[in-house]
């Protein structure tokens, strides 16, 4: 999974119907050993993220998994908010 | 899923079948923080988007997803029109 | 999908059963709008794409769909010849 | 698969319920032929790694596969323990 | 699928079950076309590669295929040794 943060949102009317519900969170991928800013990406949000939260984001067929719609047209999600970083 | 921008299309006449009947867009996913360009893709369109409109798109597998045809050889497609950017 | 130009093939004797039969060219993946030069890949070839030729290729899984055997150990391949670009 | 080096780990309490049970371990994936530090990622961890660890890494819907729950929004996970490196 | 050069193997005790039997083979997938050293993976060898061999690995769950059980946490394989390149 990745490392990111909320930056905002997107809206869009016009999109396929199994986006319908759910909100599109502009997340920064970040690197924290780098403190680089890495890729830019839309995830649906599942926990309630709110913008500038520390999230946890999950790519590819599993985010589809995280809908419990297997066919859903969706590769990015946020399925956790990190409290803490222990390192 | 990704943010980019229609810059165009592609024809191509000799292809595989389960593409026949998809407009082949251009798309540059772009990074909104770096006004980076990213990678140029192409993708099947869903949603009617027109040259210089920003889009969402979506890839690998859940590409397939959004066309219904699970089998179809397709990993890029425009799944939103965006209206606007809350960020 | 990528845009790729065909710049030779691989020729490999000893591999994997489910390979034989298929060409294997590689591929340069290419941004049209920064001209740079991306990956370099092997792609089979279900078009009968020649070097130099511009092609269409698709990645990870949805390359094996579009072998028709969905448990082949193929993600990538070249699924159209591209004719022009619309820019 | 990739090579990486346990560094730490995060704590999320507002997180999908399948993620219930497992560490999530923040890895970095390390080149050893070029010393470069890539992406740092958090992997579930099937095998007890310890920080300072060097791991193994398998990333996408494998990962999936390694937790025996097909359906589980999970990315990446560590599927073992490097005792050396023959080179 | 991409090109690469056996550079050594990994030794893992403590493993995943379905990785037994497999050896773990470091593999650096190189750029023909810029001499450049893209990533280094680990992945298994299904065609008997030895050290400084070029070889053709596929990735992701396709890799997954070539192993002939679907649920293996796989994400790289070696699936052809590279006779020549034909550029």
């Amino acid at each position: 999974m990745y490392i990111g943060k909320v930056v905002g949102n997107v809206v869009s009317t016009k999109k396929e119907a199994a986006l319908t519900g759910y909100k599109l969170m502009i997340v920064e991928l970040i690197q924290r050993n780098t403190q680089e800013k890495l890729e830019e990406i839309v995830a649906i949000d599942l926990v309630g993220a709110g913008r500038g939260e520390f999230v946890l984001v999950v790519r590819g067929s599993s985010a589809r998994m995280a809908t419990k719609k297997h066919d859903a047209p969706i590769d990015a999600a946020i399925i956790g908010i990190i409290d803490t970083f222990d390192e």
